[in-house]
């Protein structure tokens, strides 16, 4: 990449020092910080020099930043799935109590499945999920659940793009991928064995909000067996419960 | 408040922004933003533009602003304290199982309690703690905990401070707010009954890092009668279950 012109806002430049940190990336030099954003090294150690000032961006004893307290507490004490996730973990709890393995919470974020909550017990089975990670939305349960129930023009715009492989998913032709959306408005749910994990089922189902529309998915990633189906009545029990919470 | 100098930076102008947001004011109008951030309508009309078109502020249809999923999911997936979370969950969900009550995650932060997770079932007792929210260190167990265990230097710092009357927060003479912390530090857990509530009882004991400094604070709301003590070793053993996995 080249050095963006001179011209670009300093909140544009913000934003992509925040775009280089990630699950795998936490902490990060100035210098990485800079080269991940593409800036100058006297740029972005101005920038995160005001940032650490703000509690934005925090600097280790070691001189590696990392994203600061402040910005999450700032994003999540008025963030539009808070009111989502404190509905929804009640009945989080229960399901993952019953079904025992990984329960996930997921809304649809520029055409991908972002995970805004998961209760998962130490030692489950694989999941490639993760708190604030994102899936393409054919590769999931989740995402299929919500592309399912999403306006006609998104559908059909994913329909028409290219659906890239991802792990073991089958659905990367439009009409395979048109007739699984059929079944899961016609079923309720989504049932997803062995599309990301030979050994993983997914399950998910939709929650509505106060005007009927679905909101986000709930889902629960199990061991792919036969006993994998029974978990379908709870998982919709739990939606219907969080779904008269979330609409009163 | 006065108008603010041409010579402010937009980030500091941007950091305002997204401090009029909170739990109370999750949608506001762009003059409201602008009058609580203290800018010109102009320049807070321009500033939140850009922040929608990056994700960081949404627009409602009824064009009221709103923080962004995209925020909370920079400012999560990269979170220091999303590993302690993630850490914390299923000691949490079975403490909340074995107790019923609340159960609260809280780190310090700028000489305050951040309470960074907490399960509640629906319908639980009183709790004035939220999300993101924060309290006063000498108000509550979590922060009575967290400041027992702060360095020296910090305690002394508050324990020279105002300690504001907070509910029915009973330490606010410095001679006997040093004592509780003391018998903190001997007893390894903050038990403070009625303090915040008349009828609730607010339990929390230290949670350490690898290296063995308390990194966070874990609590119970429970009413305020004479089996709230019995919790007391449940909390415990699931601050060393906690303690544990985040060292390892």
């Amino acid at each position: 990449m080249v050095k963006r012109a001179h011209g670009e806002s300093v909140l544009s430049r913000v934003v992509r020092i925040f775009e280089t940190f990630g699950p795998d990336t936490p902490a990060l030099r100035v210098s990485d910080v800079a080269r991940r954003a593409d800036l100058h090294v006297a740029t972005a150690s101005r920038l995160i020099d005001e940032l650490v000032g703000h509690g934005w961006l925090r600097r280790d004893p070691d001189r590696q930043v990392r994203v600061g307290v402040r910005l999450w507490e700032l994003a999540s004490r008025a963030s539009p799935t808070l009111g989502l996730r404190e509905a929804a973990l009640p009945f989080m709890e229960d399901l993952h109590a019953v079904v025992g393995h990984h329960t996930q919470l997921a809304v649809l974020e520029d055409r991908e499945v972002l995970f805004v909550e998961r209760l998962s017990a130490p030692g489950a089975i694989v999941n490639v999920t993760r708190v604030a990670g994102r899936l393409p939305l054919h590769a999931s349960s989740s995402g299929l659940v919500l592309l399912a129930h999403a306006p006609a023009e998104l559908q059909e715009d994913v329909l028409a793009s290219p659906l890239p492989a991802y792990r073991r998913t089958k659905l990367t032709e439009p009409a395979r991928l048109r007739r699984f959306l059929a079944d899961v408005r016609r079923d309720g749910y989504a049932y997803c064995a062995g599309f990301i994990d030979e050994e993983t089922t997914g399950i998910a189902v939709p929650l509505r909000g106060p005007d009927g529309d679905v909101v986000a998915a709930l889902s629960v990633i199990v061991p792919n067996d036969r006993n994998a189906r029974m978990q379908i009545p709870a998982l919709r029990a739990a939606a219907r419960g969080i779904s008269r919470t979330i609409s009163h």
